[in-house]
């Protein structure tokens, strides 16, 4: 997707967030969905922002997906999210989507904006109904800022059992102008009771079209957040959302514009960042793990393999038991419908090969078990069977996975 | 594959064996490969038998595999199989296929057999190279005997970290005659240091030719061995091995002999007897999960997901806390392949319905909670878009699981 050197012309901007971009204001308040914490979340746009989203896979999208996808589908455009954790409106029914209806009805209302200009996300328990009552309250209670503690509450209102906020921001030249990118996540902490859902929302001033945002999310959410993974579960909320509302005042993008690149780059490390955020806070998670496949004979095919290593359950436990384990590896490649020739396997596990040419190589169990301490580990392989190249990312199983997921209610 | 009615005509022998059928003995030996335990371990039958074979699907299928594949291209007969634990010999290159081969010609020497009439087993550590003065030893003290003791001594020289021995007997009549199948198998314990390995010897006395016996055990093989999971892994030493020497002197089984049906039915008891001890045998298993599909548009549809429910790390973690999260079954269910109408589903656990026609119902937490207390877990699913049924096994997802798989060297 993307070049070292031309990486390098995307500046990390310490500090930033969704509010950083022109033109952008967030919010988060306790609406009392939950015992404390914020549940109600904002982030809105001086005027309506051209966007794009991508959504969860499992055939039971919740509620306020579709009222999302309604929005979207209108002109383009969306100025607001609207946010709520400690309940997914998903199995819902009739009833679940007249609620996010209403939810997006009463922002629309507050701001003084069109409905279809309103996006709708929810994250939490599934097969609850929405209570009403303190949604609107938490809607009426949002008063939207600038300032890096208004990110913050957004960032903190859309969280469930995640242990640590998730955002980026990120800045690159257009047109010779600086144009800004900020994100905010939620991740695979479950939730009580049910679901791993992942949320993640992208503000820009970059000026680009609703259609050309949407073809290079897709492309990078195949190759970001699709290649994380925490349990192997999919939500039924999961969510993507960019807006771009243009105030940098550059030239509207297009792939022939001589900035696209920078703009690609930049749309792919705020991706990368929140993706790689939300495997590191995975349930339970002591490690980030990162599969890189090589000589794959497409980049599909090893994105497909690195995905299949960092899923697997023995390669996650032997990484929390920080066993350098390469026979797990192998029997996860070895599973992956990517196309493998049995006998040209390398595999290393940060600086040590363990497999050349599918033969042991003899390495040091000492340093092996020095490298294993780390809280980031890289393992890397190449199949010798073409160009492609993929990346995965993911994180340890731990007695605290188990412990999360199996003891909620008692 | 076998209706009720039909399932009656098989009687389950309470203490038989894989020696139970006429003409088979067996045995198994401490040749040193463990620190104390059985290691070496043999089936041996009168006569060479035909046979049918399916192996893993795993493109690292490990040496014994290969030289197996070639002993049964020879003739469509083995006559014994010799198998080891302790010791996978895979990833082992070219001298790991010549041990294998030394080993399959150390048994025909032994025992005055064709050497393409063995067949070659191997579970353990994956990247090691066999000890085979161990091996050489291990096969020289086998003295195969009929007796249930025989059986037993096999079944436990297969073993790595299984709890507990596998093993089964049923018969049925075919013409007027009682023929018998034994089963012996290991199971999903993880090795040291490496992976689950399956294996399964079913013997029989019926008399049918290898290239129907392989087209019925492919088929059973699908709605059995293949929906069972422990945790995803695929191993590199899987194998499913049938033997049927005739010895019951019935005529040669063809799908148009009258009791072609009740030979079907054997099988596939047989099977799905040894692949459900296999799941709930599961390391660190405290229950066995059955998960039944039922209304999918057809048979491999509803296999698919049912695996795809028995298989989520959410759904095993609920089981295992005995909390009645349905919404993870939803949230499998919709990540699965098969053909879903999201407002068309049933769920139920156990009695207890919990959503119907994709509405939550409501249930008593209690009357959950005690059933969810017991140690075989039933979740039945109705997808209401076809006819298609299927079934898979699992085992849920506990702390011990972690601590198998985590601190083995530790």
């Amino acid at each position: 997707m993307y070049t070292m050197s031309q990486a390098q012309a995307i500046k990390d901007i310490a500090g930033g967030s969704i509010t950083t971009p022109k033109g952008y204001k967030a919010s988060g308040v306790h609406a009392g969905l939950r015992y404390s914490k914020k549940d109600v979340g904002l982030i809105i746009s001086n005027v309506p922002a051209n966007c794009a989203a991508v959504y969860t896979t499992s055939k039971f999208q919740a509620a306020p997906l579709k009222v999302t996808q309604e929005s979207i589908a209108e002109e383009q455009k969306i100025q607001a999210v609207i946010v709520n954790s400690a309940c997914a409106n998903a199995c819902t029914g009739e009833q679940g989507l007249r609620d996010a209806f209403q939810m997006r009805q009463w922002t629309a209302e507050k701001f003084h904006l069109q409905p279809h200009h309103v996006a709708v996300a929810s994250t939490g328990v599934i097969g609850e109904f929405l209570p009403m009552g303190k949604i609107q309250k938490g809607i009426q209670m949002l008063e939207p800022g600038k300032e890096e503690e208004f990110a913050a509450d957004f960032q903190t209102a859309i969280l469930t059992t995640d242990l640590v906020m998730k955002s980026c921001c990120f800045s690159t030249e257009i047109d010779g102008k600086t144009v800004y990118m900020g994100g905010a996540a939620k991740g695979s902490g479950m939730i009580h009771p049910n679901m791993a859902t992942m949320l993640a929302f992208i503000t820009t001033d970059v000026n680009i079209e609703s259609n050309y945002l949407h073809a290079v999310l897709k492309e990078i959410t195949n190759t970001t957040f699709n290649q994380i993974t925490v349990d192997g579960d999919t939500s039924t909320n999961d969510m993507v959302l960019v807006m771009a509302n243009g105030e940098s005042g550059t030239n509207s993008l297009t792939p022939a514009h001589a900035d696209w690149d920078h703009f690609v780059q930049l749309l792919a490390k705020s991706c990368e960042s929140l993706a790689k955020q939300i495997a590191k806070d995975g349930e339970g998670a002591t490690k980030l793990i990162e599969v890189e496949v090589n000589g794959a004979i497409n980049d599909g095919e090893a994105r497909m393999a690195a995905k299949q290593i960092v899923g697997s359950n023995l390669v996650k436990t032997a990484i929390y038991g920080e066993d350098a384990n390469w026979g797990r590896i192998i029997g996860a490649i070895g599973q992956s419908d990517a196309k493998v020739n049995p006998d040209t396997v390398d595999i290393s596990i940060g600086p040590i090969t363990m497999l050349k040419n599918s033969e042991p190589q003899p390495f040091s169990e000492e340093e092996a078990s020095i490298y294993l301490q780390d809280n980031m580990i890289q393992i890397h392989v190449d199949l010798h069977q073409g160009n492609g190249n993929g990346k995965a990312w993911g994180c340890d199983l731990s007695y605290d996975y188990v412990k999360i997921n199996a003891s909620y209610r008692t």
